[in-house]
């Protein structure tokens, strides 16, 4: 199963986007991973609603029929590193061609998107950067793949 | 109130390094922060067990007497980044003169550990490696006194 990333501009801090770079390179030895940036032009005057659902619907378009839709969301669920690990291989099992993952913009992610979600994950309940969020979820994904392989990788 | 956190042994991922001198950099204009590097001399044939309660050991040892003592722990408390800071509010309003935040070593925290803890926190049911909680840990640090100040802090 291929993991889909579309990402909501570049990534800010330098930092990160090293760690994103090493945990996807990592990943990339057990599934095939798209990293894309999209371009969100935002107009003057937009109410956050009008952006929300601007960023979502480019969002939606980054993905294929029939993905797992996958929003990161504050108001979602949360599961262990193992039961993520578990979910992806269930996904694999029910021949899943690619499950993407949507990480919403400043103000958090549309109704539309929300209602098109297969899950909603939460990673932590503590609010952290896109930035952070991004990596998180690259490295928890890398962990998922070494789980379901039996591998050991540090804590 | 002083922030106090000592580690167990260097950060190995210099990108983590990074981010914690930048969060760590942001934290120093709302509060002194102290970050010991700490050598944890390991003998061969010691049990996990063992190693856990030398862990345990140095890292109380680099506490002072009347710290708050914040245990980072997978079975901990989970809070919201808002929560967090009413923490911290609370205990500066309690006249408190420092905050110990303790992160275990690769097989957790020692009973002794645990049984000091005047808190014991858990930043996401996913496990991360010691060195992303540091970073995490400083980052919602800086967060927290942001939110404390009223001040606006990027999502």
């Amino acid at each position: 199963m291929k993991i889909n990333l579309p990402l909501l501009g570049k990534t800010k801090n330098s930092f990160i986007e090293t760690g994103m770079k090493e945990y996807s390179g990592r990943l990339k030895h057990y599934t095939p991973i798209t990293l894309n940036v999209l371009k969100v032009k935002k107009k003057k005057g937009w109410t956050e609603q009008q952006e929300r659902q601007e960023e979502g619907r480019i969002l939606l378009a980054n993905t294929m029929p029939g993905d797992v839709k996958v929003v990161l969301d504050s108001t979602g669920k949360q599961l262990s590193s193992e039961q993520f690990a578990d979910l992806l291989s269930r996904w694999e099992q029910d021949g899943r061609k690619q499950a993407s993952f949507l990480i919403g913009g400043p103000t958090g992610h549309s109704k539309e998107v929300l209602q098109q979600a297969d899950v909603t994950l939460s990673l932590s309940r503590m609010t952290f950067t896109h930035d952070m969020v991004r990596m998180f979820l690259l490295e928890q994904l890398y962990r998922a793949y070494t789980i379901k392989a039996g591998e050991k990788y540090h804590k």
